[in-house]
């Protein structure tokens, strides 16, 4: 019997949001796997704010996706059918699926997963690329010391919700910036942040300067912006700045904002360094065995924002850019 | 006999390019110095891009020059009284004299300097801060390996120049930004930079990628504003970006331009690092014995670019800013 995959393609490069009218959702029969292939039945789909990113007809660390393609998308799954000795037919993986529901792929930078560990859409989150993410940002890095003072944006976020709390883990003291006081109340009583600054009703600058006294010894940026200038403004001297987003900027529709204050770098004598979580993927399995255990102990937390159905993808995705994903955003597929 | 002494005042914070207005010129009798102080000749005053930095209303990493105090600077001089034990009279001294013909000082921040070693000039140039903040900018915060591709900017200018070459006696392949064809020539061609790029009449951006076609590994930035764009844009992955200065920027009468395209940090795995040439003080010593060696081998050229007369100095100043200085710039003392 034939399967029917249902997947959505890039229509045309987005000017700012993306556009329902920049996706086409189609369909097509599922064929069956080659000699070495495996065919994956896509169960969670990633939305991620580096997908606006790889629409941009730039090449950066990746070719951005071609019109027509199927959009990138990492996922989890299970494994349907294989001619793959290294996946049998129910294995559950992760792997750059696509924003589809059924995946035929060679096997490459496909992962096992183990659900007895953690639930199927951790992997996507704490135990996925948003946690290795956090934890290879924050801690290579950042280089953080037990006693300094860190501050992360969209600390409600995929990403600095983890990295605040490895950063308590290991002894530092907490800001994070995040929008509404839901979000705030979060980061705080849940996840025992030390502080909260509600960047929706609070002037961050000033909020960063009662916070942060002696200044901010590692900023985790997610946000770019005028976020990134107030912790710019507040810097210890030898402050480390961890780039790993820029999510206020990506659906800009002229350049983006450089931070204005930049010069601020030179009279702390501190450094702003961009990274990229694939550069680790030898050590992802040591950190997630460390991730999985700290989850275990209930000293990480993990929550994610799921959203049944795959057709709901190009509103989905918006609410990263809306700031309305609360945890780890990602697509049910039905 | 009482002496006078001539002095420039900050009289008032200025507002883009410092005006002859934005000063007063002024003179008073010279003072007898007391036990622990000496009296200092100036002969030499530096002019840095930094000056410009020391009279906004901002704390940095130093106080701000206050309204009716002596503008800062630093500069030589010989000492013409003395009741301090380290030093007596005829001594050559640099320190931070300010912009004045007689300085009266405890000593503190005070070092003698030996003309038999290089010509007293050279002791605000190579031997002096500038020379100190290329070789501790380019080896301990760019961290230059044998073979790497080196980009300075303001490249003709007192820093710039010692970059260039110290990059180059490191074997690194060294492309060097500056105004005009008399400044490109005479890197390439005196200093032996492997290459020039004329900003006034190239696309910046074009031209690095032409001459750095597996891109940049250090850029040291002088300048700011669209060359460090244009550097950002030509990284090679794991870049250093030392942020020595910005001095397009600092004569802005709005906010300084930010680098719109910082996240090619994250795309390149590269970091941007702020220096203060005040923190290496402990290694000044060391690093002009060797500068010097390599003055005496023939390695390492010195340019000055001495106006004389006090009395210009607001004019002589923007020369900086103007990019007419080629060179060191100095005042010589009347």
């Amino acid at each position: 019997m034939a399967l029917t995959n249902h997947k959505f393609l890039l229509a045309a490069r987005p000017l700012g949001m993306p556009k329902r009218s920049d996706w086409t959702y189609t369909e097509e029969t599922v064929a069956e796997p080659k000699e070495g292939e495996l065919l994956v039945k896509v169960l969670y789909i990633s939305l991620d704010p580096a997908m606006r990113m790889w629409i941009n007809d730039v090449r950066s660390y990746m070719p951005p996706v071609g019109i027509g393609e199927v959009m990138r998308a990492l996922g989890l799954g299970i494994v349907t059918a294989s001619r793959n000795p290294r996946f049998a037919v129910g294995d559950h993986v992760s792997g750059v699926f696509g924003v589809q529901e059924y995946a035929l792929t060679d096997g490459r930078g496909v992962t096992k997963v183990d659900t007895k560990i953690a639930p199927l859409p951790a992997y996507l989150s704490v135990l996925g690329m948003t946690g290795m993410t956090a934890y290879f940002g924050l801690l290579d890095t950042g280089q953080p010391k037990s006693g300094e003072m860190v501050v992360v944006s969209a600390a409600a976020g995929a990403v600095g919700a983890v990295v605040g709390q490895i950063a308590k883990i290991k002894n530092c003291r907490v800001v994070g910036i995040a929008g509404g006081p839901e979000k705030c109340r979060y980061i705080v009583q849940e996840l025992g942040f030390d502080a909260a600054i509600d960047y929706k009703s609070e002037d961050v600058k000033t909020s960063l300067r009662k916070h942060c006294p002696e200044g901010i010894n590692i900023y985790f940026d997610n946000v770019g912006g005028t976020i990134l200038e107030a912790a710019l403004a507040n810097l210890a001297r030898g402050a480390r700045i961890v780039i790993c987003g820029a999510i206020s900027q990506y659906c800009n529709t002229g350049p983006m904002a450089g931070p204005s204050n930049y010069m601020t770098l030179l009279s702390s004598r501190a450094s702003m360094k961009g990274m990229l979580v694939m550069d680790y993927a030898d050590r992802y399995a040591q950190a997630g065995a460390e991730m999985a255990a700290w989850m275990a102990a209930g000293k990480l937390k993990s929550r994610e924002d799921i959203v049944e159905g795959l057709a709901t993808f190009p509103e989905t995705l918006l609410k990263l850019f809306k700031s309305e994903n609360f945890g780890k955003l990602m697509l049910k597929v039905g």
